[in-house]
């Protein structure tokens, strides 16, 4: 059994508006230090696998087919033991 | 200027529907491996502040007051350099 982090994070090229709402929306409750703030997603896996070399290649695939938009998002994932 | 990393995830004791629709689409694409999978928010702050005590307090509060929604969502924070 192995736990894997995967985060999804928007490109920086590539407008995030979410953020944007979010860094207005801290400004005006106050946190005016804020200077940029950009959201991703962040994913916790477990995987019923022992193997660590296949598990970070799968992780990879999945990341690639279903997990991340690579047009617009790149991707990073830790394995855990 | 310090940076800062939020992680927040959904309490362990409240359902994930996202976590779990993206496990079922990774089962049918062929990752029988994957046996759980929850989704979270990774945000990606800069803050105009060199006070790195000041900025954990003020993170803190920002998570508290809007990042997180403390009732269903566990939160943590990560200062940089």
């Amino acid at each position: 059994m192995l736990k894997a982090k995967v985060y999804v994070t928007i490109k920086k090229s590539v407008l995030d508006p979410q953020g944007v709402a979010v860094q207005g929306a801290l400004h005006s409750v106050g946190f005016q230090e804020v200077e940029s703030l950009r959201i991703g997603k962040y994913m916790e896996l477990t995987l019923d696998t022992n193997d660590r070399e296949e598990a970070a290649k799968r992780l990879k695939d999945m990341c690639e087919k279903l997990l991340a938009n690579t047009v617009i998002e790149d991707y990073r994932y830790e394995l855990e033991g």
